[in-house]
C-alpha cells in the first residue's frame, strides 16, 4: 500500500500540517525539521502525487538542471539548448552547477520532493545511484545510468569510439593510444573506450591506454600528455575521449616539435560549436548537442505528466558523426 | 502618493483578487489578464512592497540572471561564479539566456514584478533603458548603464584599453588597430576603445579602427579579419576587444603566413580561465570574473533587503590586469 502523508508525519515525529508545509514549501520550517521530514519520506518511499498536483494547477513551471561544470563548453551548450526549449514552452530553468558537490545535488532532489520544481534533468556524476532509485519522480538523466526508473539520454559513445579509432587507422596509424578514463562505471567514456578496443582488435592492432580522468586539472592532464609524448613508446595516433584534452595534447606536441598530422594524428570527442569555431583544425566526433537537449526536455515532460508510467524504453541513444579535419 | 493594489485593479478592469493572484502567481490566470494587470502596474508604477513581503517570510530564495549568451566562455564563468555564491547562501539561480530575445528578458522582469524571484542580475543587451527605469525593484546590472536606480558592476574597461594599447606600443608597434564595436552606447567596449584612443594620442600615434560587433557571427568576423590582414594598410599590432575575436584573428594570420609576434602582435580582452588554459599564448586583459560575480550578488542582497534605499554609489569598477604572453 502506498504510504500516506500521515505515515510520514508519524515517522518524522511532527504534525501532518508540518509535513504538508515542508512538501509545499510554505511558511518557515527549520532545516532540522525539513531534514527529519525528508528522511521519513525517503524511508517510507513517500511520493506526493504529482499528477494530482498538476491537475490542481500547482505546477511550478520550473525545471532543475544539474550539470558537473557549466564552464565546460559541452555543458554550456547543452544548458543553452535545454533553456531555449523550456523557454519556448513557458518553463524556467534552475541551474545547479554541481562540480563534485554531492550535497548540492542532494538539495536539488529535495526541491523536487518538495514540489519546488516540476522535474529534474541531471547530467551529474556525484551521487550514489541509490539516491535516484526512488520511484516516480520526474527525473531524466544525461549520459549516466541511474536506475531503471530514470530514462537516460546519451550519444552513441560506442559507435563514436569506433569511428574515431577507424579514422586514425584509415589515416595510416599503427600505434594508437586511447586517452581518457576507461574504468569508471556508468561513465560514458567507458563506451568510447570499448569502441576503441573493439576497433583495434578487429584491425589486429595492439591497444594502449593513457589514463586521464574528467576531473583532473588541465595542468595535471598537460603533464600526463607531455610524459606520454616524451616516452620512448611508439605512438603515431591518439584518440582523446574529449576535445579539451585533445587541445592540451596538441599544445604539448607543438612545444616538443612533434608535427601534427605528419608525425602524430589526433582526434577528439564532443564537437561543441565553440571548439569547431575556434579550433577548426581539430578532427573530432560530434555529439548532436541540440538534439540531445530537445530529447531530454521531451522525455521530462512525459515523466512530469505521469511519473509512474511504465517505461517501454529506458535508454535513448543519439547518433554521432565524424568530423574529418587537419589533425588526422 | 504611492499607488495601491485597488488602483491597479481599477485601471486593469478586473478585481483586486485577480491582481493579487497575478502578483503572487497563485491559481490559473490567462496570459491576456496577466498582460493587462502588468500594463496597469507599469503605467501606475505600482510596486508590491518587497520589504514587507520579505518580513512575512515570502522570499522565494530564487534569483534570476539574464545573460546574452551562456555559450560564451566569459558568461559561462560569470554564471558559475554567481551560482556558487548564491548556493552558499541557500539561493537558487534561474538562468535566462536572452540571446537577442527582448521578449524573454521582458518576461523575467515580469517575474520580478510578480514576486516569483527575489531579484535579478542582468548582463543583457536587449531592452531599452526605459524598461529598467522603474523605481525600487531589486536589480543589479553587469556592464551596462540601465538607470540611476540600478547599481552597475563593471571591470575597468578604460584602464584595460590603456594597458592593452600600451603593451603593444612597448613591444614596438606603430600601426595599431582597434577591433571591436566602439559606437554602441552603454556598451563596455566603448570604454575599451576610449582607453585605446587616449593611449595612442599620448604616444603621438595615429588610431585605426576595424569594426566588429559582439553579435556578428564568427564567420563574418573571420572574413573581416582576413580582409584587414590582406589589405595594403600598414599594420603591426591589433587590440581585439574580446579574446574570441583575437583567436579568429590569429587563425587568419596563421593561414596567411603572417608570423605572430614577429610580423604582427595581438592582444585580447576578457581572460577567461578557459582561454588562458587552452590558448595560453594569447596576451590579454584579465577581468576578475570571480570577484565581479561576488560583488553582483552582494549588491543584489542589499537591494533585496531595501529596494528603495538611496544609492550612495551607482557604479562599481573592478581592476583588470595585463597578462603578457607570446602574442605580443
Amino acid at each position: 500500500m502506498r504510504p500516506k502523508l500521515t505515515d510520514v508525519a508519524e515517522k518524522a515525529g511532527c504534525s501532518p500540517t508540518t509535513v504538508s508545509r515542508v512538501i509545499n514549501n510554505h511558511g518557515y520550517i527549520s532545516q532540522k525539521t525539513k531534514d527529519k521530514v525528508f528522511a521519513a519520506m525517503r524511508e517510507l518511499n513517500y511520493q506526493p502525487n504529482t499528477l494530482a498536483r498538476s491537475l490542481q494547477g500547482k505546477q511550478t513551471k520550473m525545471i532543475g538542471m544539474i550539470v558537473p561544470n557549466i564552464t565546460n563548453p559541452f555543458f554550456a551548450e547543452l544548458v543553452a539548448g535545454v533553456e531555449q526549449t523550456l523557454a519556448d514552452d513557458g518553463y524556467r530553468l534552475l541551474l545547479c552547477d554541481a562540480d563534485r558537490d554531492s550535497d548540492k545535488e542532494h538539495r536539488y532532489l529535495q526541491m523536487l520532493e518538495a514540489n519546488q520544481v516540476d522535474g529534474i534533468i541531471t547530467g551529474s556524476h556525484n551521487l550514489g545511484l541509490e539516491e535516484y532509485q526512488r520511484v516516480g519522480l520526474p527525473i531524466v538523466s544525461f549520459d549516466r545510468d541511474l536506475s531503471d526508473k530514470v530514462p537516460i539520454v546519451t550519444s552513441d559513445n560506442y559507435h563514436g569510439g569506433c569511428l574515431a579509432t577507424q579514422a586514425l587507422i584509415d589515416a595510416g596509424c599503427q600505434d594508437i593510444y586511447f586517452v581518457g578514463n576507461p574504468s569508471k562505471t556508468g561513465n560514458p567514456t567507458t563506451k568510447r573506450f570499448l569502441g576503441y578496443m573493439d576497433t583495434m582488435a578487429s584491425a589486429g592492432l595492439p591497444s594502449h591506454t593513457a589514463r586521464s580522468a574528467f576531473y583532473e586539472s588541465p595542468l595535471a592532464k598537460s603533464m600526463a600528455m607531455r610524459e606520454l609524448l616524451q616516452s620512448d613508446r611508439k605512438l603515431d595516433g591518439v584518440f582523446c575521449s574529449d576535445d579539451l584534452t585533445a587541445i592540451l595534447l596538441l599544445k604539448q606536441a607543438q612545444r616538443l616539435g612533434i608535427r601534427v598530422p605528419e608525425d602524430l594524428k589526433v582526434i577528439g570527442f564532443d564537437g561543441t560549436k565553440l571548439v569547431q569555431t575556434y579550433l577548426p583544425e581539430l578532427a573530432t566526433i560530434v555529439q548532436p548537442i541540440g538534439d540531445l537537449a530537445a530529447l531530454l526536455v521531451k522525455l521530462l515532460y512525459e515523466r512530469i505528466a505521469d511519473p509512474d508510467k511504465h517505461l517501454d524504453k529506458n535508454s535513448y541513444v543519439m547518433p554521432v558523426k565524424l568530423l574529418r579535419n587537419q589533425t588526422i
